[in-house]
């Protein structure tokens, strides 16, 4: 019986790259912008490569403790809860650290012994290094569009994955990925990357993001159960994007020649 | 029976919008200043919806714990506390963060998980993964008159709402709001309301935020038990906006022209 | 039997105000400088309505638990303690939030639902939600300027209050205050009076704050016990308000003109 | 039998001024540079009014709790230890928070009600109000060469002190008080006052503090024992107070012209 | 029967200063750019001087105490648990820090007595005191590029070391490790180590640290299992050293102009 | 039987000056850079009085109750744990409080009374007053080179220390450290302190601290187990003080021009 793989366009060789830095151990790092598929990237190759799969949000407060466990007061008991890397680690599968740029600096150690020659994992509140089996694999993604300078990834840390740069897909697939996410008609999903298109070429109207497929797929879910387009892209696109009026003009005036 | 639902006033077609979002299951996003009714909105959908409902009003020191929960002791026991996030997900109701880029950065976490196709929330501290039926519904505001560059929401986490942006109620809306919950003298509420506009009108007065409707009602609740007109704006209007000597010796020139 | 008030000279219309606040359920604001009677008003009105009264003198460090309660441990139990908040609306009280904007941002949340249509206080910690009985009153006092800009009332909070600024009183009124307090010699009282008049006129000391009611009160009653009353002024007025020698030479040479 | 009070050299006429406030029951803030006798004079007080006293050093770290009293667990049981706040007040003492301008911001919440008619402490943890007798007596100290404009008293607090600032000795005192400390000659305390004095008019150096009468009691000291006056004095006088290689050259040169 | 030494190609003399430190009971400190070999070098020194070797990756929570040791609960016991510098004092080890600097400021009290005359370490939480054996070395590491002048190793810290720098390993010895670590072809390992000299030279590029040799090391593995060798350069060394869309561009023209 | 002295060279007087201080029972500073033997000098002073002696590296995490000490939990009972304070006030033994000005704030607290006419510490945690002791000396250092304005020991605590400031030895002192401590050619030793007083000249440089006798007897050990004498000081010396490359080629070419 064949596996039905997650729903996945590929918009460079991304699939390749991964499937090498598989095969050679390699820790993979994703970079890019808000919206261009990462996430659903790394969902979609460890489907593929039919593997386990963790991922874990990072952000301010998420620490080394949190990836590789702790122990908890359960009754009148302390046992060991592990982390998802630890989990991980002992099941071969494919650790995702999504925005690992934002979690504090002691992740770190964790990160370095499984990403050089040593691919181990220190425990250090049970004493126990545990040994990462071939299967397992590094995955991270970051947004260079938010480290204004002072958070950033250590260069020892960066130089240790490869590394590929997502954009935002080409016209043809984004309008695959909407019509094959709302069953919406493929004339207004052709006008949605249209208006896309324009928006990410309006580079003058400082967008700290520029649109997403996602707000796409969320405007033509809205235009599918009845609603007006240009009022569903002005609340789908417009309003989630920006809070400053001119650009809210210059957006919604974008979006009304087009839809 | 019927049900009778609280007074709500909708100013442009906002109803509409949510109950679409309900529909397809998008989070909502409420934009806009204090005092034009964002948390009485959700508060009239969730009547309107007939849906359960909870509220957080998100600060500082607002964390994933304080939504989700926390192992409690109570006595000699140690039990589980749900936070209104799960109880909103287990019930199947609205969750309203009122104003959420003042939360601290944890609870992305939460709000990412339940805000793409995954819609589930992950438990740590329980080791539990939660799914959110259809009818649960994320909702949040955010006031973009507060952040000043370095506390706003992240654009991973905006791009997943559909948003709306609130603006103070028309002439004649604010009118009846006012006579509707203090029963004043028409003519009364009449004059509120244009010294409402003339002051949001007055951008060089440099007000953080404008007159709120909330103001002219304080402001028509002390005009009805006798007070005089103006001493009740200057109390009720003047002088919760600002500490300004000039600006104050504005509103009240303003407010004696009026009332 | 006749209750006596304690003592309070009215300077505008401040006791109207808060009585029809009261009457209206409306929360109150006292805005206003160092030593204009902010405190003595409140506790004189709790007096004059004949309400229990509760004050907190809020700071850096005040939080929700300190205003709604904590568990303690007492001998081998853990038992509730209600904070002044709680208590104040258990019993119909006025609660009196003295510099309410030094204290900590949770503070807002338990502000907010008590002063809103709503009128509860949700206590998270016991999950219980405490109703406000008509005849609790919320009353906050701030001073504009400490407020540097960094430090203030949330408009969203502050548009919750029916504000009132206090200044320094008249000059009969604050010869009254003097004599009353000091039962010192009516000519001492009006020089005193005279030197506050002259030092708060003299903007370009750039005195953070001016000279108060209290300070003449001090100073009169070291004159009463027969201390030299430039000496005295030295003493009450010039030091505690000033480590500038310059402006400590312009305050004690306008003190001897009228001393 | 009469009492031997410790050594104290009046300045100007604080001893007359502090029985006063001690009288009127007003509090009392003393102003001044280091080493000027602020402490030495709260401890001759204490002794000539013959009242018990209570010291408490200010820095960064000092909370209302370390004032007022915390609970500690002593073998298996929880007592509750008394703070010098507490202790002064039941026993009607002298209580001296030496440089107040130091302590963590919370301890204004025990000095606002201790310094205004209610004279009452609230001790939040026991729930308890006590009230001071009329023989309680609060006094604090401030240094205003540390405060740089953030680190300051506020107004609402400083202007509940009778203040008096605290200078240099003049020359005859100071010489008094080094011969009666160390029983030197006195032509070297003749001489160590002049330099004394004249490093106090070189403001041009640019000390933080100029050297106070204890650094000369010191070197007072070291030459009563033999050493060389010069190097006595670039030991107690000058290491103490410059790290400046020019300023310490200067400093020198000026002492060696005068020992 | 020989040991087999981990692959190290030594490049200037840093293997006879090591033992010679090692030897003399010299601290040992390795200053140098990401990815130069300074933690295999410490790792092959311990093979070759056949030393039990602990390192510990320092990041801006490192503290004593995870150096030194801590007591944790273990069941119902309090165990001690042995940190790695206690165990590599006990074993007589080589201890190695790497990326010292980052650690917290309380390391250095373990730190000094270790590395002057007394080669002892006080265990503070159990009053311990530990000899090192003569066997036992500290090295430690920092990457003074990281370093934007407020988080330095103290000179006084620094001056217990002696010091090496490593660099970039010349053109043959850089070839030859990648040969041996991937086993490519041979004009491979030329041209990727030309590409590194290029970019490496190119300081105009203004990249945090340039490239080093893993990185190559990682293209060359992506391209032995058939990736086109320009697009493995682009995510093995390109992406991985940044953001800029001026600096991809022109890494990228000058590795095509190679490869 | 004689006790054998540890060595140490006297620079100007400073053994004197201590003594002196001890009979006196002032407490005693040392300022001066790094390796000047001001650590030495205590040890020293220490056996000459045939005192004991206890030593506290101050760092930024240093506070009160490390010094004084602390209950601690020890099996199932809490046991006092007397800090090096308390041990060398009862045991009337030497306090050295090294790099004081790094520690935690509330170590003044203990300071003050240690220093002034009361020379009581108070145990806050047990209540108890100790005296120390007229045998009890408080020794202090710490180095101007650091103190970068903010950090910098207060006036009121420096100004209770006797001062004496450590500069680096005589090269005749020098070379008689050196050769005492490493054995090495008296040639060697000539020509190491001529490479130093080269370098302490060269203030253009702008070293933050310049080479200490340390450095010159760790680069004596290293020729002496037969390493080139310009690779030693290169390892030993330049590489220890300085990481800028012009700064570095600098002081290897003047040391090549005599080693």
């Amino acid at each position: 019986m064949d596996k039905i793989l997650p729903y996945y366009k590929e918009t460079k060789n991304e699939v390749e790259i991964f499937e090498n830095c598989y095969k050679e151990k390699l820790p993979f790092l994703l970079k890019g912008p808000t919206g261009t598929g990462k996430s659903r990237f790394v969902d979609y190759m460890a489907a593929k490569l039919d593997k386990p799969f963790y991922t874990v949000l990072c952000h301010e407060e998420t620490s080394a403790t949190d990836l590789i466990g702790r122990y908890i007061i359960k009754g009148s008991e302390t046992v060991w809860l592990d982390g998802p890397m630890s989990l991980a680690i002992k099941e071969g599968a494919i650790l995702y650290l999504d925005e690992i740029a934002e979690a504090r600096p002691d992740i770190i150690v964790a990160i370095h012994s499984l990403t050089d020659h040593r691919r181990t994992l220190f425990v250090d509140k049970t004493g126990e290094t545990v040994k990462a089996p071939d299967s397992f694999m590094l995955v991270a993604s970051y947004n260079p569009g938010y480290q204004k300078g002072f958070k950033e990834l250590k260069p020892s840390t960066r130089q240790r994955f490869v590394a590929f740069e997502f954009m935002y897909p080409n016209a043809e697939t984004e309008r695959d990925i909407i019509e094959n996410e709302t069953n919406c008609d493929s004339e207004i999903a052709k006008k949605l990357v249209k208006v896309a298109e324009k928006i990410r070429n309006l580079t003058e109207l400082g967008l700290t993001e520029s649109v997403s497929t996602r707000l796409l797929v969320d405007c033509a879910k809205l235009i599918n159960v009845g609603m007006n387009p240009r009022l569903a892209a002005e609340c789908a696109i417009t309003a989630p994007l920006t809070d400053e009026e001119d650009t809210r003009d210059a957006l919604n005036d974008l979006i009304s020649m087009i839809l």
